[in-house]
């Protein structure tokens, strides 16, 4: 077996001496397989939600059109990399082959089927069939091979509980394992788009930390997801509101708290222009942490300059230790959570 | 007087509930000045680098076409935000009046000279005259006034130092008052552009805390500015490398670090694309802090998501808490920093 580098720079064609992820074409070529490499049997890609919003509209929502758009990025870059966003997503199957310099050093055998928690736009992927499309979900059955590196990260799937389930949580298991270090007890926390996938995860999670002296303010878009958050029961308040307009939503923060603001602003909208809003509604030695994919650096940055606030910015790693344990223990704790995730994700 | 918006979204004309930033047009009426708000009489214009370029190439270097051309800005938007580059850049002047909601509240009285360090993108400014224009530097003297918000930040221009060296060193403020919250002692710490002029702050200011059982490790671009840090003294380790490239460098700290990696590292580079570097060269539990604007939000969030790294990444905030007296004192501290930036900069 041939030797391969741990963070895959062995499978980057285009250009020479760059990581797998900014590479603009990885071999995706599954006949040979590295030393240190897991190969996978790919049953379903779970697309990053900016990703497939984007390929979705693009499409105009014709299933036939965005099959075609997910085979033309994978047949030019070897990977499911959004040229438009740059997000990727993760993946399901089944482990295929274990590299020779692996075997024993992990917990893995063939046969075992896992996640891969790694982003899809840095996985050497081929597709050979795309076989059904869930855009409520944005899931994607498909026939497959991909690659994971020796660097690359992965869960393996539960067995109490279904796999699109587990599948929908771990996907964005870094926002609840980074809520968990992050909130402390009395914390005020403000969640920015408390209504969606992850969103409900940090609630729940920054409800169990912040305790009976925190508070938890959730912030919703639509009537919908508001409603459903305030049954959920993890936030004292809920409200609904345009994260893009920072004005608005500061006056009702302020009204929330006091005038206080949050100690920490937990960011996981899917949209543009929401820095400020952030920035606004969180403590001048407050903490932002940016969860969603479509934060601007350079808006965050001058953003809290322009303003004189002194707050700490946090960009949303997708990874901590144990992210993957700490999301699905979640799922198994709260009866309400479980329920809701089935209901729309499952 | 009347009262205003902390954030001055009093002066925004046009769209209303829009803070001063994006707005089209600010009020720029100076007869009448709100409760919370500084009056400045302007003397000078730091117009933002990429911004003057811009209006010299339309004006074609053309002294009066300059002035035409921002006058005509001014006139339209009440605030010099150039149309075509968004951004603006800080200006110098004199304290004329001082809105009483804040009076005795903030260390300022009426003749203090002061450099606002908010841009000028968001700036209430009038010009009344053009006086001089400075190519070289991209500075404009000016009759006019401003106005400074109630959030806006600013710096007394010291009276033991030209103005100019003042002013250099307060436009990168953030960078060595941010490394002082962030190393303590015996830290290993990686500065990655540090023979720049934020870069060598960094490193000063990082040798100064890390102390006798830290590390500090300052990569530069070319081989003159790391012989220009070499000479300066404050790095334990000095190399030439090409930040764009993570797998080199991540050779080069191994090597330097005996494979511990880094704790904190600093990015300084106005480069793209040296996000992986940081990561790779920091150890998982340790800071990456990017102060470069050229830094990739979601390059950096699945970069280390990619490689499973638990890396804590910080969006660069250009002001925290006393970020231009720390900045200035550096100056005064260092025989060595202040002759350096006399020499480039002043």
């Amino acid at each position: 077996m041939k030797k391969g580098n741990r963070y895959g720079t062995h499978r980057v064609l285009e250009p020479k001496g760059v990581l797998p992820q900014p590479a603009d074409k990885l071999d995706n070529n599954m006949d040979v397989v590295y030393d240190n490499e897991i190969l996978i049997d790919v049953q379903t890609l779970n697309i990053d939600s900016a990703s497939f919003t984007d390929i979705e509209a693009r499409a105009n929502g014709d299933k036939a059109k965005i099959a075609e758009i997910m085979m033309e990025i994978v047949e030019k870059q070897g990977k499911h990399r959004n040229p438009w966003t740059g997000s990727g997503g993760m993946l399901l199957g089944t482990v295929e082959k274990i590299g020779e310099a692996l075997e024993g050093k992990i917990d893995l055998k063939v046969g075992d089927k896992i996640a891969t928690l790694v982003s899809l736009s840095l996985t050497p992927l081929r597709i050979d069939k795309i076989k059904d499309i869930r855009p409520d979900i944005d899931q994607v059955d498909i026939d497959g091979k991909a690659i994971l590196f020796e660097s690359g990260i992965y869960a393996k799937i539960p067995t109490d509980m279904p796999e699109t389930l587990a599948l929908s949580a771990l996907d964005v298991a870094g926002a609840p394992a980074q809520t968990a270090k992050l909130v402390k007890p009395g914390d005020t926390v403000l969640i920015i788009g408390a209504g969606g996938k992850s969103g409900m995860l940090c609630a729940y999670e920054a409800r169990k930390r912040a305790g009976v002296t925190g508070k938890v303010i959730g912030m919703c878009h639509s009537q919908r997801s508001t409603d459903r958050l305030k049954k959920l029961g993890f936030c004292d308040y809920v409200f609904s509101g345009d994260a893009t307009q920072p004005v608005a939503v500061l006056e009702e923060i302020e009204k929330l708290t006091n005038g206080e603001m949050a100690d920490i602003t937990i960011n996981n909208v899917n949209i543009p222009d929401t820095e400020m809003t952030s920035i606004l509604c969180t403590k001048d030695d407050g903490v932002v942490y940016f969860f969603s994919m479509a934060t601007s650096f350079t808006k965050a940055a001058l953003g809290a300059e322009g303003v004189g606030s002194d707050v700490t910015m946090l960009v949303g790693n997708g990874y901590t230790k144990g992210h993957a344990e700490i999301t699905l223990e979640l799922l198994r704790e709260s009866k309400e959570l479980r329920e809701i995730f089935t209901e729309l994700y499952a």
